[in-house]
């Protein structure tokens, strides 16, 4: 089945909408967050946990994959997916976000980005060709053109100078995907950039538009700007994006976050924080974050949420919990990120029902006074 | 359902022996062998991949809970299996084993051993008595009292010091016990010491005897001995114990292990080897092990075992796993500790079966052969 996207419902007090996602590999609702994969594995747990919890697609990463464990075994294996033993989505990031934070590691110019492993330190050449085709011997089911990613702050001429040239390696990217055969098979999107610079964005959102890509994803931002430059670049960016086509903004997933951006018109979502933080052994709740760590949860015998309903909250306290992480055992790490992930799972399930219901200001007001009452 | 013991069938050729031990938590059928739990956690696997792989008993560790998370934390989660959500049987070790490795920190008396926490170095005074008293808390189904546990090579004389202490230990835990009125709850087995020495042996098993424990522990081997000695520590000491009683050797664990000690007329079994080994890597199979890491497994698209009806088995290569391994990826640990364990469960399967079937030897045989092959 060729990708597709329709969109059901329209927020009447913002931009918030509800939509799905057609791939082969499935159906997926909007908006969606997708739990981040990078090295072919959600980090602490197995795929069959993911599928239990409601996870429908997931992230990984071009450049992690094609340094380790190499293309010849993800060919040989039949693609990422089987490789991997996962049979719902995947989306995957071109690298380029990876590549442009190797600080005196990369040397970039018109044709490509050289760069040096940070396994290994040895050189390899990405260009934009070469980054779609390794997303075909992925077989991933969304793929990203290779982009340059800007820090924030950036100087305003060069973020133009940059943007000039992602335009065009997103033109390449196109062209050789479609050449390829590949263009129904797996899903190109267009990355928006253009640094916290609102007429940029607007350029790169023109320009990506002309190329009609099936999707769009923004990018460039949660780099370290204020939120409220983000949700500013949002406010200019999501409104000129073609309304029939998702919108995906990279690398966002606080539970607050989704909040906001969906109200800007944001339809998905990857982070790496909800696993991260949980493999730390900070967990989500509907009131906010809890650090299990801390002395207070020492005899505490509640589950992390009492409204949760997930493996973990039915059968461990935070007690046995703050246990495992004091005496460092992984067991934790699988527990925490198996609640974190059905957490958020939950929470895009509640957001998406209140703007089938209309209440999606209401329910967005109600969250963040829960959380920030903590 | 108190504690009991019931044997079905004894092995014409050798020692080996079919039985069953009933638990209120529970029937394990032996010869059984026992993950290794020490901190309330199998390490990088939940609960119920241990009830799924079909594991019936767990060990743990009283010194280990003593110091962490403490009993409050214990006493008032109620009990250990509620703690840790196990509701399958647990075995708790007296923490005899991890005390006396604790060399320079413990000063041992007839009353009892005055010791320092690895944790903390904070200081501690374990009595038999107390010994007990902390596994009543923890409520472990089978419970150990507390032993000096001899280091590899000992001196005779005081390896015969030392054993006469151990027994008045093990009278004065019988006593305490029974007078608890936990008896019928809690199962306490007598622990065999006396070194290498075969006379020492010998004595303590009669005196274990005469104070009639419900089953028998081995302890004091598998500490650096070669196995010849440990077989010929066996050969003399099974026989002696009563037939009606389970046996349990304590600390041994690996596939080739299991046949030589069954044949001569051991029940039970713990170790931690295949946990830890798994964590690095390396996984059991019908062949021998194998260490997933090396270059050689870098395309090979089978399963660990290609007879192996695990979750692992069933979906993920020895590439990925490798991979996994090499990326240093939790899933790695948890994926290959759930193979092992239940390699293990199907291997005690399997000699439970060759028993049954009067054909024990022939399996041994004929596994010890295939797996010296690779």
């Amino acid at each position: 089945m060729p990708f597709g996207f329709e969109l059901s419902k329209k927020c009447k007090e913002s931009q918030a909408r509800r939509g799905r996602i057609t791939t082969s590999r499935g159906v997926i609702e909007t908006p969606a967050f997708m739990p981040v994969g990078t090295q072919a594995t959600v980090k602490a747990i197995a795929p069959r946990d993911l599928k239990e919890l409601g996870s429908r697609i997931i992230l990984a990463n071009t450049y992690h994959l094609y340094l380790r464990p190499g293309m010849g075994v993800i060919s040989e294996a039949g693609g990422l997916h089987k490789f991997m033993s996962w049979d719902g989505a995947i989306l995957t990031d071109s690298g380029g976000f990876q590549i442009f934070s190797l600080q005196g590691l990369r040397d970039i110019s018109e044709e490509g980005v050289k760069f040096k492993s940070h396994i290994d330190g040895s050189s390899h050449f990405f260009t934009p060709e070469k980054v779609v085709e390794i997303q075909h011997i992925l077989g991933s089911d969304i793929i990203m053109p290779l982009d340059e990613c800007l820090p924030y702050p950036s100087d305003y001429e060069y973020a133009k100078y940059s943007l000039a040239r992602t335009n065009r390696w997103a033109m390449r990217s196109i062209e050789f995907h479609k050449n390829s055969g590949k263009w129904h098979e797996q899903a190109l999107f267009g990355i928006v950039q253009g640094g916290m610079f609102n007429d940029l964005r607007v350029e790169s959102v023109k320009a990506l538009i002309e190329m009609d890509f099936p999707g769009y994803s923004i990018g460039g931002l949660s780099v370290g700007e204020p939120k409220e430059i983000m949700h500013q670049v949002l406010d200019y960016t999501t409104p000129l994006l073609p309304a029939d086509k998702p919108r995906y903004l990279m690398g966002v997933g606080k539970p607050e976050d989704f909040f906001e951006c969906i109200q800007r018109g944001i339809d998905m979502f990857d982070c790496v924080l909800p696993t991260r933080i949980a493999r730390n052994g900070t967990v989500l709740t509907w009131k906010g974050k809890i650090v299990l760590k801390n002395s207070q949860y020492k005899n505490d015998f509640k589950p992390i949420d009492e409204n949760c309903q997930c493996y973990t909250c039915r059968n461990f306290t935070r007690a046995y919990l703050r246990h495992l992480f004091i005496a460092d055992e992984i067991l934790g790490a699988y527990l925490a990120t198996y609640h974190n992930l059905f957490f958020l799972e939950r929470l895009l399930e509640r957001i998406r029902a209140s703007i089938d219901d209309d209440r999606f200001i209401n329910f967005k007001e109600d969250f963040l006074n829960r959380i920030s009452l903590r």
